[in-house]
């Protein structure tokens, strides 16, 4: 089983139980930098492996280089690699960790809200191949993921909304007591609260009770994509953050469901009147390629799996003929 | 679970089971050739991949290039691979289709008798990376392996001997009913005897009663390994075959359990007689290097794991301060 833990102290007491041979933490550049802090919490004596930034680390080519760095340094079967850092970090490392020497433990140590709250956790592991996102990749859970509250105040706003798309999201899927804290606040006021820490829990709660069941990703953990279904489409298209595109995903496929009956409009009413309160401001303007969704979700039948919001707190996947989400325009 | 079938024309109940968007199948060029009717019996709508023959298959470069080829063949999430061919073969397609997509459906087809006995079950897959045998790899089980005895008509004394060794271990770690059938025959009359495809089946229930219980390799699947932490040093060093190096490495760790006093003299004797019987010679002067041991078996304490055979169809794991073994000298 994953231990979550919620300071970076507590590495400690995982180090004395499993008694690593060697630990080698792998970060970016511009992350060693910054948190220098948190490398110096983890040991002095671990080795530093440190990638390119952004999604360029996920490429076949870093992952051989990452893996030969395992094997010059000597890692063992009882080893322990440390991802410190986003969701690309944890992505490549994770993998890379769980394919040497047919798998090694390993821990994540997120630093962005997204990957705190989503990327983290369930265990999907991979690296992008000939241009497609995740292409190679497995699910391996981490020994232990650590939740660190103090990597979120040094995050810009925009990162605080990558990860809140997530966090919404969790609300509307599963927990209401998720939504009820963030009605309380604007996105400045947030950021200062101890509600934060409290949401992000909860969110990891919701998160952890649909990749439990299902880690392989067959059918209810399928429920964690609503508003992914035409968000990550919309995230490809204009290239804008994971956590906006969920949003405006999840608020046009509201509208989709609203079309064929399935849900009633103030649950979309609510999610609008939550991110004015909050304000977060949408371009409402974007449109998911068709192809693109069919790609994206790699849909070979003439139907798809579906997860629509239902209510606040409650959704469902449907079995849903590819004719109605081509023949839907959003207005 | 893994099925376990016995002869290829059982490929068509799993098909109508799994019903497979598209069929990969993986081979060599040599077999491709050889075993056109296998491949004909598959279906005739299968695509086809060939690898180089023997180890080079199993390179970094050869699992890049078959992910493209996969990629570029639009496998997707329902597609299905076959695997025909030896343990290299095995080895390497079980790996890419577990990392594919994050893992396709895979079966497993071993032509070889030491990869119908052996390498094809108990889920271990990988590549050999920067000179190191299985550096990279996983533990996926393919949804069905099929054990065709056709494939072991066409094998030479050397192929057979070369699985032999699994079989032999098996009997003396788990199945005595093994070394009674064997004891019944030479090399030549048990090719053609009834009594081959048996002894296959009761190895392969061997194998699977330690791996099933063990997929990861932490504890009780190490028993397979009897034969192996000498034998593998001595394969590797001589480059002899993988069943050659596992008897010699039988007859030599069960001399060191002798010194010992764990296991009694006539243990050996019995196991000297039947390879007498059978008719398989080998060389009584080639010995381990200390150091292959070690690094082979990534030791990193004080102590190795040490599997040794107690009586026939008994084994046992102890903890072995490493000095003792060390010090052991084969007379």
């Amino acid at each position: 089983m994953t231990n979550i833990l919620y300071s970076l102290n507590s590495l400690d007491k995982i180090l004395k139980k499993v008694k690593p041979s060697k630990i080698c933490v792998v970060t970016s550049e511009k992350l060693a930098k910054r948190l220098n802090w948190a490398i110096k919490e983890i040991g002095p004596k671990s080795h530093i492996i440190l990638l390119p930034d952004g999604e360029e680390a996920k490429e076949w080519k870093e992952l051989e280089k990452l893996l030969k760095k395992f094997s010059n340094m000597n890692l063992d079967r009882s080893s322990l690699v440390v991802a410190l850092g986003g969701g690309t970090i944890g992505d490549i490392t994770g993998f890379a960790a769980s394919i040497y020497l047919r798998g090694i433990n390993y821990i994540q140590i997120p630093t962005t809200l997204l990957a705190q709250v989503d990327s983290a956790h369930g265990g999907k592991t991979g690296i992008n191949f000939l241009g497609y996102k995740n292409q190679i990749g497995g699910f391996q859970l981490p020994i232990a993921i650590i939740v660190d509250s103090r990597f979120i105040k040094s995050l810009s706003n925009e990162q605080i909304i990558d990860g809140l798309g997530e966090i919404i999201k969790a609300g509307f899927i599963k927990d209401p007591s998720i939504l009820s804290l963030l009605r309380k606040h604007t996105l400045v006021s947030l950021v200062a609260s101890p509600d934060l820490p409290k949401m992000i829990r909860k969110s990891i709660a919701v998160k952890n009770h649909f990749t439990k069941r299902d880690l392989r990703d067959h059918k209810s953990r399928q429920i964690l994509n609503v508003g992914h279904t035409i968000g990550h489409a919309i995230e490809l298209k204009y290239k804008i953050s994971h956590g906006k595109a969920v949003i405006i995903g999840m608020l046009q496929e509201l509208k989709f469901a609203e079309s064929l009956g399935l849900t009633r409009p103030t649950v979309r009413k609510n999610l609008e009147n939550l991110l004015e309160r909050l304000g977060i401001i949408l371009d409402n303007d974007m449109r998911a390629d068709w192809k693109m969704i069919v790609h994206d979700k790699k849909v070979s039948g003439k139907t798809i799996d579906f997860p629509i919001i239902k209510t606040e707190g409650k959704a469902r996947l449907i079995k849903l003929d590819l004719k109605l989400l081509k023949g839907f325009k959003v207005k």
